[in-house]
């Protein structure tokens, strides 16, 4: 028997049975990393990356369905070619609109107290966005729907740890495609005083948006513009284009003055080269340009670096996320945002189909990359599964204990006279123990993180209480959370002013597509 | 619908179903370890633990219950008090003997191919060693028995990433306790031809497996004295206590020139003050003081500084593994390590009783905290369950396949023209895709890490294929591993002398108990 079972098992002999009541969970908190990130790659090989897609812009470009923006760039000095609607940059126009971009911005709440800041150290948790389906342990995987809808915002309301929502966790597929839009807002602005991420896809739901968020906040659309309240993601529609909806989206959103988190969807061997280092090229010149482009329509709007890289299997031509490379971009990625002095966003990612192991490790490969890369904005912090495909209820936990987790390593280690106790371990002495001493007594009860997921208990405690999995076990705290959900106070003028506003637009919309 | 959901979906249209036979793994390699490792805390926090420890050793000192020990410690300059076996240290003597020690050495396998190196850059993988417990999902949580233990070592030695046997996966209690470390060597030297590690609680363990590793080297005792082959862990009996068969299997390795990791364990709020710092001071304290000792036994021996630090749940007094403390604290262990330049030793751990989420999450932390602590032996790396009580034949795959991760995230991301692929790019152009290019034909076979346990394929296919969650697969893959296993092979004659050999010591160690 070796010595460390030996004195595990001493230890174990100790516990004692403490039920916990409720859900144990940290309270809100803005994060700051102070950790350095890893430097994945030398500052010759990020300028080796930096000059090449540079070039690709020059020489290949980007081609931009989207009319309007053609114009912003022509008259910003892009060569446009009308015929193919392929626009080519010169490296110092790009350098110098992503040069207005600022390095730190504040998002507005409704409520101040979950106000955030996007750069520099700060890092935010934002919920899962886009998936099409739902999925919990009870009722498997279903389309997604309004009811389900309302309450995953309703259980991300309740998770301290999350900072954001994050762009509708599960599309309302019941409700007409024009207008869910308003319905996800409506539900947003609702069921959580946090701030709330809305949809790129078309300048009309944009600026619904925006004008929603102004109602919400008894604001002017001119204050919002000078304090931003929301934020989405543009995505290029890789390699090098961008769409009609995803650039009217942009324009909307810089012309608002609201932030945007340019994506490009780089799957290396698929959207983009085999290698990661192609693939970054790529990224950072789709990236490049994009944050150019809302920089023309509005000097000095905010923007996020999004890196999504990531790769398929070449067997079959599967996308899979977190994966080692996967890690490796987002640190390098990091790298590139800092060079630009613009915050980063990357994401928590996993192509596993339900919550398991893989869910779990691949998430944690992917977290690893975004915190130690410097990340700013992680989106899909908490929630996606399959690859982001569908939002799963347990899954929704399992990121939230694994964010509490990263949340308390950011916490920075304390060494000083008083921490190191050597007057304890004097106390103590050769062979005893430490649970009683004054030292112990006076810091026990926040002394380490606890957590909301983990089970820590011997075995036989574990078996007696059911042997539930951590899956399971997530299961039980999503329903309890969404149990015990209290819907934020909102003043009644407000309410009836987004109904009305929802009620007018959705008789608008429905007369123009009859 | 978001953008990246819709890219998502275009891409997953395009899967095609290609089935793997066998089980798909990364061939056996030596790993080195290119990245800085974090730095967690800063260097005079460093200095402030190592000060402090060292006048915790000069002023309270370590209660050392082997004779032996006291009287090489009492030779070497120590300050011994007989009557209560107290010893103190002057920095001086401390510093003076640490500085002995070397900082790589090799460990030889019987088959040279998987000869491991120790220090610096490399990074060696051990199964987990001393659970009592054997357990999978077909049979449950058993008592550890012979034959589990078998099996266990044969899916050991088929899992390339696993680099060395971690010192007896499953003690054999069907058998023996005074003789089973003898059917323990000879299976690992049989089973595996891998490096293995040996017991040691009491002098005479140790001897056992210096003499069986020699004749299974066909090379005396001399020779291995030069050359080591086997490994050990020595646990302090925190705080500040070394008991006495402790003593004998440090004194019996160290006179062999085999070496140690010198591991205290230090479970802050337990064996050690309630601040990590605190546990941190006591860490240092006592490894320090069994690597001095290791070299007064005999100048130049290899050892490792072994950082185990963790913490218990205040609550219950259960130990918890994999925390964000644990982090933390593998991060500074590392430090430590280094400012001696000795190698380091840490674990993969987990407190959860089943292989779940919790298990994966944790040992994602513990990974991350060891790699970035730039650890050179990672104990317990695939196997560990439910804080070292139980080795688990599922939890063996998911920290294999774990660990073929970190290692392919360890292989440094490759930047130049031609891995840059501009003339890819310019060839696919604005929407196209890049399946089929010239430079994804060229690199596509080996372009990414090939899982041996998650599973990419789309929820339909999935579901067709049964819905499996990551643990049942994993149950499916040791099962093909032990099915398919070949026992490496040995000279007759070595394996006559190995069975004649325990048989002798079965007969005299039988004698000496009636």
């Amino acid at each position: 028997m070796s010595g460390e079972r030996g004195a595990r098992e001493a230890l174990r002999r100790k516990e004692r049975r403490v039920p916990v009541k409720g859900i144990r969970q940290l309270p809100f908190a803005r994060i700051e990393n102070r950790y350095p990130p890893i430097q994945l790659l030398s500052a010759d090989e990020i300028d080796a990356i930096h000059h090449a897609s540079l070039r690709l812009l020059q020489e290949v470009g980007m081609e931009v369905l989207h009319e309007e923006s053609r114009r912003v760039l022509k008259a910003a000095g892009a060569e446009v070619d009308e015929t193919n609607q392929r626009v080519r940059y010169a490296p110092e126009l790009i350098e110098s609109f992503v040069a207005m971009a600022p390095a730190e911005f504040t998002l507005e709440a409704r409520n101040p107290a979950h106000n955030v800041k996007v750069g520099g150290p700060h890092v935010i948790f934002a919920a899962t966005g886009g998936p099409a389906f739902a999925s919990d342990l009870d009722r498997g995987r279903r389309a997604g729907n309004y009811q389900d809808m309302c309450d995953y915002i309703r259980v991300v309301h309740r998770l301290n740890v999350i900072h954001q929502e994050g762009g509708c966790p599960i599309e309302p597929t019941d409700l007409p495609a024009e207008t869910r839009h308003l319905d996800f807002y409506r539900a947003a602005i609702a069921l959580t005083d946090k701030t709330w991420q809305c949809w790129a896809l078309g300048g009309y739901r944009v600026e619904d948006a925006i004008e929603m968020a102004a109602i919400s906040m008894g604001k002017t659309r001119a204050q919002l513009k000078a304090s931003p309240v929301t934020l989405t993601v543009v995505n290029s529609n890789s390699p090098l284009r961008l769409d009609i909806p995803m650039g009217e989206g942009l324009a909307a959103m810089a012309k608002a003055g609201q932030p945007v988190a340019m994506t490009p969807f780089t799957l290396a061997g698929a959207m983009s080269p085999v290698t990661i280092a192609g693939a970054l090229v790529q990224q950072n010149a789709e990236a490049l340009a994009l944050i150019a482009l809302a920089q023309m329509h509005n000097p000095g709007v905010p923007v996020l670096y999004g890196g999504f890289t990531s790769n398929v299997d070449m067997r079959t031509g599967s996308p899979a996320f977190g994966t080692p490379e996967y890690t490796k971009a987002a640190l390098a990625s990091g790298q590139l945002a800092r060079r630009y002095k613009i915050p980063f966003r990357s994401s928590n990612v996993t192509a596993s189909n339900c919550v398991d192991v893989q869910a779990a490790y691949e998430g944690g490969m992917s977290l690893w990359g975004t915190i130690m890369g410097g990340v700013n904005l992680i989106e899909h912090a908490a929630g996606w599964l399959e690859g982001g495909l569908t939002a799963s209820f347990e899954k929704l936990i399992l990121d939230a204990e694994m964010l509490q987790m990263m949340r308390e390593f950011l916490n920075p280690l304390q060494v000083d006279e008083d921490s190191m106790g050597l007057e304890a371990i004097r106390e103590v002495g050769p062979g005893g123990h430490f649970f009683g001493t004054g030292h112990t007594l006076a810091r026990f009860e926040r002394a380490f993180y606890e957590p909301m997921l983990s089970d820590w208990r011997n075995f036989e405690n574990w078996q007696d209480g059911g042997a539930k999995t951590g899956t399971e076990r997530a299961n039980a705290i999503w329903k309890e959370l969404l149990k015990s959900y209290e819907q934020p106070a909102m003043d009644p003028g407000i309410a009836e002013a987004l109904d009305a506003y929802v009620a007018k637009r959705k008789e608008e919309i429905g007369r123009q597509s009859a």
